[in-house]
């Protein structure tokens, strides 16, 4: 079995731990992947998906996505469901595609051979395509039941993952000459967090856009402690390399301002994030727990003391 | 302007020459494009794509597509022009990594540089994965005025390109030890026109299930013909490198039946085609437009002399 525990998050708190959100969520991924995996499937081709999707990191943005449809009174739990789940795999294909040799050329995922390295680029190409496909597979049978929301939460995944500023998008801007981190950000992870906020609110019947600067500012929180992790973290402890920004010479907010200004750009970030949650009965929940998350992804104990000693 | 003149082919002729078919899938294939080059997108992505786009090949798929939409009425334009664009979007997103140096690592593609070579290999994963993408943000936009009829479409879609027997599994077949040429050429290129057919039926509102089998048996008929054509056929009048299937030992009906068995075979699915068209005003019209393709596809005169000669 691929399938090992997740680490635990605080997000997953919103319900009891033994019958978390991340229970809901895994699940949901094992119904996903079984459509791909029927009889007559290219046996390398499912076992490849798999890989890609168990074990999972964080599972941060189903979480969020779910947290939000919660937060909006959640009346079609298959919908917000399918959103959750076609996010998560719409990200697993990003990392397949982006641990390929011509971009990161990374052999480690999640602790494990990344998909190319353990099946070969070729299935690592077709596996991140079957994802991408399959995440909108699961939208549509999620929507059967309000086929009236299918077409705004497919507009808004589309638009949040393709050109011109989804997190495609934001891959391809590591190709172009010039680049901002902000717009770096934005689209590589900020989008894919808006989407999260956006969708959890759309599948529970509320309006998406008082949600959308919610789960931007935490995307780009997200990314920038991702850039403090990549100097500070070993590689043991991400589950991949460390140094690939710096390696890579991707922008990082961690070379642009230092570390110290880089987590102190976090705070403000994490700030913002709390600030943004709209009016709700949950919003006092989802404003602790992305407190405690923050704490997570920048634990003060270790990574800002080392942040003073440099 | 990469936008060339396509070559027309038999099914265009539904409509006049010079208002044709091939024109408005054109427009509708510009119009998706532009989609995904607002401002602010990364520029090399959104050329790309469009050189992924255009020129085209026969826009066969299409074609088929409007063509059975037409047979049926074809009562939502904006609709069957959404499912013909996706399909084509799908269909040239899957070229774009068949051609990846880690598959058929092709130099060339309808006569011009293939992707890959003329941006890189980072930006033809993004420029596929983005097509694949946008080919459901199409479809979206064309439901938007019948929002019942995006579901049935996008799980149709879905299917006949992901996992498990869609094209992405098709190409996964690559990379399996054992396969049956049946299997792959149903997966491979059966499955996408099998598309064409069902979802040109269900854009105007019929049941797309009396339309599977003539997509299917036109869809290997259009392989099988691939096959001869590239075992006869020069590499300028491709526009792609000749003699591929031999080089990547593919499975080929022209090296496991012979030239002239190939020939045969590709007859009997033509017949079998033009027998599975489903009883409708547009019957002889469709039947008779598959008669002159075919005869565009493998020409008398010529390949089969070759054959015969061989």
């Amino acid at each position: 079995m691929l399938h090992k525990q997740r680490p635990a998050t605080a997000l997953a708190g919103l319900e009891s731990p033994a019958a978390g959100m991340g229970r809901r969520i895994d699940f949901a991924l094992q119904q996903a992947l079984s459509l791909a995996a029927a009889p007559g499937a290219p046996p390398l081709l499912g076992s490849a998906m798999r890989h890609a999707v168990f074990p999972g990191g964080a599972r941060i943005r189903p979480q969020l996505c779910l947290a939000v449809a919660r937060a909006c009174g959640d009346p079609h739990p298959a919908l917000s469901d399918s959103a959750a789940t076609a996010i998560e795999l719409l990200h697993c294909a990003s990392l397949v595609h982006d641990d390929l040799p011509c971009f990161d050329a990374a052999a480690m995922r999640r602790g494990q051979p990344s998909v190319h390295a353990a099946y070969g680029e070729r299935i690592a190409v077709l596996a991140g395509d079957a994802l991408i496909v399959l995440a909108f597979q699961v939208l549509a049978l999620g929507a059967a039941g309000q086929p009236a929301r299918l077409g705004p939460l497919l507009l808004l995944l589309v638009q949040r993952v393709g050109a011109p500023d989804g997190i495609v998008a934001g891959q391809a801007l590591e190709c172009e000459p010039r680049v901002t981190l902000a717009a770096y950000h934005l689209a590589k992870t900020g989008s894919l967090f808006a989407a999260c906020t956006e969708a959890g609110a759309l599948a529970a019947g509320a309006d998406p856009a008082p949600w959308r600067d919610f789960g931007l500012s935490l995307g780009e929180a997200y990314q920038v402690a991702d850039d403090v992790r990549d100097v500070v973290a070993t590689t043991q402890a991400l589950g991949k390399p460390a140094g690939r920004d710096r390696d890579l010479q991707r922008p990082s907010s961690a070379s642009e301002l230092g570390l110290g200004g880089a987590i102190e750009y976090f705070d403000r970030l994490v700030a913002r994030a709390i600030a943004a949650v709209p009016a709700c009965d949950g919003a006092p929940l989802l404003r602790e727990l992305v407190r405690t998350e923050s704490e997570r992804l920048v634990p003060k104990a270790s990574v800002r003391d080392l942040a003073l000693a440099a």
